[in-house]
């Protein structure tokens, strides 16, 4: 199996690769070629044929070669996040959907290519929940409207859209998946204003003080970076038959409040750890976290076999397992 | 009022120029400008300066030239019919897609010239019923998700979530309306699959034989030509703000079955007009049938003051008025 990985060097790409190169449902993996803005870093231990390049997809950049080499399973990875997707609006659609709309035609023009073998990789894209928008129920089901409130929903319920029809002519065959929101997101705190949701345990955890800027009642979609991959992997392999027209999917995730955090951070870490948050309303964040999904029913992703985390508790301990120990 | 339309040339478009020439909530109109692929013919009785011009939008030809007059309100009906989107992938998204795209580009650029004032028109898009694909509940309600299995239905998805962000980011006042399927649609009977729901009325009233290729107990959701034309010009002048970030909307048609349309032909036009239908059963339909919409709650679009055809007699009575008594 050759794999292509686009956005192979952000923080899912560089734990898919791991992952791949370790085991996975895709294994055998002969080949595998990484792509990003910055040059993805060699993994170690892979033994097949690799390539890792920096190119920049939102304008085609050496995407003709890539698709050529015939990959099996395409991950597409690459964008860039909501907050610069806002703030930077042509480079939002430049990056999330001209780059999408140009693999997506490359696919297409390798495998009308005269004289070729016919050619229909599985592509899996990763959407986002953010594709949804106020008014919302209190649980989302498979077939509600998706209504975006951000350059970035708007951007990657296109690239939903897209790929559907790509899929539907034989192009390919497709699948997005909604990520939830990550959680514990490993690294340094940044400035999305989802942050504060994994600061709130990844700070203590490391000793550090962390700031709750929100209400402990608020709920929110939740699966740890390791059940990320787990979709990825799941998601390049399995049938898709059963998804028909409609190829992405949300995907199951914990609805947990913030008390539920705090609550499964004391069993795991202690008091001590509890003690490290600050509870600093932000009247800007808690009127944006209004507007975001507190849980989703996800029937067609259940039936495909994607599964969420066990607890917050288990999201908790994966976080320690992959970032804290091995950091150690 | 300064009124630009896109697709004038169009059924619809030659409709709503001579509507709103006639006088419409939009009066008094003191300059129009009306573009095509073709030229569009100038409208008897017009008084205000008026451009009628060929131009292709799907290049941005003359586009940035059209937006620098600075219209009001701005109608964009261009586009290519499903059919043609689906046997032509690369002219249905350049046509459907990117020319929606750069009229709202040139409409953002336009208000953001460096010295001129804010500039924030009205634009009214058609979009289609075709954004929607089965599974489909038999009465689809304003939050159902848009999920097409065409690569038209695919098009106008994308164009009402491009309307939506534009909207939402003030470069301009957009309102998207999923048209029901136009019914008597005037002229010759051409190649769409659901020319037939207009064909049986159409052919008979003008002494024709018609051919029915589904079953009587089929129902479908229907708006004539005149009501098309009056949620046109409701939508360049009604509120917009109780959308909220949800731009575009279903409107109220008629959910009529084959078997009531027949019915109302009796009670307008008789036995005799009714006995030129033909039933022939055409598989291929039958089954493209079943894959569309039967009925919808449009209570977002009623709250608006959008309003339906009053019952399908009133549509076969309004085709009579417009297209066989202005003929004759």
């Amino acid at each position: 199996v050759h794999v292509l990985i686009f956005g192979a060097a952000g923080m899912i790409g560089r734990k898919l690769t791991t992952a791949l190169v370790a085991g996975s449902p895709l294994a055998p993996i002969d080949a595998l070629t990484l792509v990003d803005v910055i040059q993805p870093k060699a993994p170690p231990g892979f033994t097949g044929a690799l390539q890792c390049t920096a190119a920049d997809l939102s304008v085609g950049q050496g995407l003709e070669g890539f698709i050529a080499s015939r990959p099996d399973v395409i991950f597409h990875l690459a964008a860039i996040v909501s907050g610069e997707a806002e703030a930077d609006m042509m480079k939002g659609y430049r990056v999330n959907l001209d780059g999408t709309r140009l693999l997506l035609e490359a696919i297409r023009l390798e495998g009308l290519r005269q004289g070729a073998a016919p050619y229909r990789p599985r592509v899996v894209f990763t959407s986002s929940i953010a594709v949804f928008g106020i008014p919302l129920p209190s649980v989302i089901e498979d077939d509600y409207i998706l209504a975006p409130l951000s350059s970035y929903g708007t951007q990657k319920a296109i690239c939903e859209l897209l790929l559907a029809d790509y899929s539907r002519r034989g192009f390919l065959d497709g699948i997005g998946l909604r990520l939830p929101t990550i959680c514990v997101r490993p690294g340094k705190p940044n400035l999305a204003a989802s942050g504060f949701f994994s600061g709130i345990i990844r700070e203590p955890l490391a000793g550090q003080p962390a700031i709750l800027p929100v209400s402990d009642t608020t709920r929110h979609w939740f699966a740890s970076p390791r059940a990320a991959v787990g979709f990825l992997t799941h998601a390049a392999t399995c049938d898709l038959a059963p998804l028909g027209g409609r190829r992405s999917l949300t995907l199951p995730g914990l609805s947990v409040s913030v008390a539920e955090e705090i609550e499964a951070l004391r069993r795991v870490a202690g008091d001590a750890a509890v003690a490290l948050i600050h509870r600093e309303k932000d009247p800007a964040i808690e009127r944006l976290v209004e507007t975001w999904p507190e849980a989703f029913d996800t029937a067609r992703a259940d039936a495909l076999g994607f599964r969420a985390d066990a607890s917050f508790d288990a999201i908790i301990q994966a976080h320690i397992e992959d970032e804290l120990q091995t950091a150690a």
